[in-house]
């Protein structure tokens, strides 16, 4: 499965010439286009590293996944969908439209930025600081790693720029699906993106999901079982933004994209697995991502489908 | 599992009277809006028949699933996928607009009326007769039914009413999408959604799906093995209308639904379901239909995920 | 002010380079991309002719002001506009968009393809045929001309090619707001954009509108005062499709533009005024035509406002 | 006139009862419903009264024209309609949707709330307190009245609940339309949509208008003509929210609405007229209002058409 790996990655590395770094962002634009590094952590605790795997990367919309199972546990499904819904959308990752046209007002989905800012603001905790505190947390236990944290420079950065996510955030609040102080959630939402990893934690992150919820280093359950279901379920409708039919059809797995370039995938009851890949498609996924998530479904056999 | 679904139906009957008889074709509005029935039919050919499994009904949407197969048989993934997209949408069922909002003017998916439409066109035969011959002998393959044929007083209704579907096709001609006549297409395509099935037919289709494509009666391989996994994958983002994303959530199986009342599940490697109640809720979902299949997901523990 | 009108056109020549004729019917894209010729025709039936006047284009869109005019007269004004709205549109001139989202299904002005189609359907007459006939007789008393007539290479590439007007009108069908035969209703509207013209017949047909009605060389009422009132309203809000509110600001005069090339204004209780070229901006109006209303509004204050 | 006016209002008392008061800020809610009064004020000086005209009432949306006359005089026209454009929206008055489909992000006019947003940013002043100073004090001097003012229990309420306005600015600041500090803009839009007025100041500031921008009591310039013309313009296709077509054909005078009931508008060259009533209908205008102007325009044969 190494050489596998290792021959997919080294036939997508001409794939990420078609891609551009993110730039909306202006510390995300110093994100090393060429790089292409990909980790397969299985259920068994063993792993696979190949490629550029020791790119550091903040984690930016794969953090939707770890929040929606936080206000998820934190509030019950009921709850949460009463506040978001759960149908993809097909328009582009950085549309508002879908947000208002939804009859009554609610995001369409936990992945759309909307619905992530909807997902933070219910995280248990009475302040920003908590709401983060609890989703840092369960993604160091996710991770099975401690020293996972913040890159401040891009939490700065994000935190000047983000005025889009303000939008959205008074614009729900103007329709009373968020309650609390707007400034304070998107400041526990934009830490929650800044996350930097390499490729081995989010794989590690996918290996639970796998898993059923459990942790596969130590038999810890960390992931009630309906949680872990809805995610997966999620992943497979919402993941990849507006490309999200596409992937069902081309690779077939539960996943979730972010524009730092990172692609997190999940085969139940198999393995994790996490590709990092800084340029992007238009529609915002990582381009050799994609690519080598295509190619090890194919060869491995890995589609749910 | 017999005496489940039989318990199941009967928890059931309430929801029906929350839902109403499809009416903007009058044949469609003489279902009878009480009845509720299932067929499971597993890969072991196995059959349980229950409530109102007599019912006939005409097989609407849920033929949009034998016309893709026989598009993507006829013309390969790739011609298809140049034609129509594979992004769910999240609109409701009947409208036009994100046929005109996706910038290439392409359907977003193969389950929405345009979609089907186009992939009407694409389906082999020099016209719409020839065409409709080639879709009907593949559901009397995947149903092992000889006799299952079209109800002409609900196609002359369709044909009489389908102004919309016209509005639909002079678009995608107009956008060079589709080619051929219009008018024979429709004519083809009426034919499909007027066909006249029970739910044991689309138990039997349903589980050829479920098979990986080879027919339980007869070991023979009647879908391509790709044909049928893009096939699982489509019917699990977009089978639902504008509620494929919840159903994802909620039950967890590759399914499509059809104004005449007929929910019609795969259940991988196990066993293809079909439910009947001609009560639709305000997305074009049998009320019914859906009930049934949340509690068979959770009493069978039949999700994918 | 004839010398006036010959250094605006001489001045506007170059604005031309910038447009490109109209493509979407074959025949239309034989219109000569060069020309610019314009005639005022005041409503002491001077007039004065300039540039390339002789041009004969086919007024399209133009005759949309002619068949509201025959509507409203057959039908009144409420019943008009309780099947066509009277609002502008902020979308492309070949949008379908607003058609649907429009809560009751009307369109949202007499000016835009759908709303003019409506407008057909209610001129008196039994059929196609009789409608067309009515609206071109009133078109040849307000241009003082009997010798206008449909170009029918134009026409049959119209009815060729019309397939997104076919769309439209079954859509109108589906909802009910078009009740006759819709291929019959095409018939008579692909016609009247096919009547070709000069400039001197369409100024005329504007100084008729800009004498209240009356026609300045006999002294006739051809249009009740009510009607020319409403027509002068909508030719303000809705004359030049997405770019309306903005020649209201620049221009400030009544007016409608066609695909053809041609504007039409009306200067209220002076004149007149047709200007032809047919490069056409991406909104659909004449380059030149703007710009040489725009010079004129400005040079001989024009502006109703 | 005064007869006629004062009998107008007598026959349209009854109209009121199908408005609703405007709830969405608190303080407004405590609009007398029922009222009903007018002012005509004409460029000689003469003006007339009738109805409930002591009611007072915040000015609202009506604020917009005297912010786009000062953005306009401080700017140019050229610099204001590169970050505004001059089109009217179909739709609803309270939309973010048109905000985003347009191409370039800039508002569709400006007396939609985006585009007046826009607007107060381009005035004079190195702070939202200048700002709103150099509006304040246009404002008095085109009502001829320095004793007008904020009410400060609606600007509070407004600035406390106006989380709507809060994520179309700062939308507007993440798309590079406005630079300034959000917070600050929005505190010189609210206090001026919180100025407090009869109907005797709207239909003074109206006088002006339609005296080509020269002041009737002191025979001074205040507004520049080519301002004034285009504030015109923009009053005809914009001022009346999703309306302004309609209002153009049944009363055909250059108008602004508000939600605290007023409508004010310029009948060229004759008068300005001013009419208050609370109660509104579903598209954010004053029932009674609409219903004075259109008796009026047709008694007294007002409309521009």
């Amino acid at each position: 499965m190494k050489s596998i790996l290792k021959s997919i990655i080294e036939d997508s590395r001409d794939s990420t010439k078609l891609g551009q770094v993110a730039t909306y962002i202006p510390e995300l634009a110093k994100g090393d286009r060429d790089a292409l590094g990909a980790c397969i952590f299985d259920v068994n605790c063993d792993s696979i590293l190949e490629g550029e795997y020791k790119t550091k990367f903040t984690i930016q919309s794969v953090s939707k996944v770890v929040i929606l199972i936080c206000a998820l546990i934190d509030n019950g499904k009921d709850e949460v969908f009463s506040k978001v819904g759960s149908e993809p959308s097909s328009d582009p990752f950085n549309s508002l439209l879908k947000l208002e046209i939804n009859e009554n007002h609610k995001p369409l989905n936990p992945f759309i930025n909307a619905g992530a800012i909807v997902c933070t603001s219910l995280v248990s905790g009475d302040n920003g600081i908590e709401k983060f505190s609890r989703i840092h947390n369960m993604m160091k236990k996710l991770a099975n790693n401690d020293d996972i944290d913040v890159n401040y420079s891009v939490y700065n950065s994000e935190k000047l720029t983000g005025n889009t996510n303000r939008a959205i955030a008074y614009y729900l609040k103007g329709a009373n699906i968020i309650e609390k102080d707007v400034e304070d959630i998107l400041d526990a939402y934009f830490k929650c993106c800044s996350i930097e990893v390499v490729v081995e934690d989010v794989a590690k992150i996918a290996s639970v999901i796998a898993n059923n919820g459990v942790a596969p280093w130590s038999n810890e359950r960390v992931i009630p079982e309906e949680v872990n279901r809805i995610v997966k379920a999620i992943m497979t409708t919402c993941g990849l933004y507006d490309t999200s039919g596409t992937f069902s059809v081309n690779v077939g797995i539960p996943a979730k994209s972010g524009v730092g370039g990172c692609i997190m995938a999940v085969v139940p009851n198999r393995m994790g697995i996490a590709v990092v890949g800084p340029a992007l498609d238009k529609h915002g996924n990582s381009v050799g991502g994609v690519k080598v998530m295509e190619d090890l479904s194919r060869k491995l056999s890995l589609s749910i489908f």
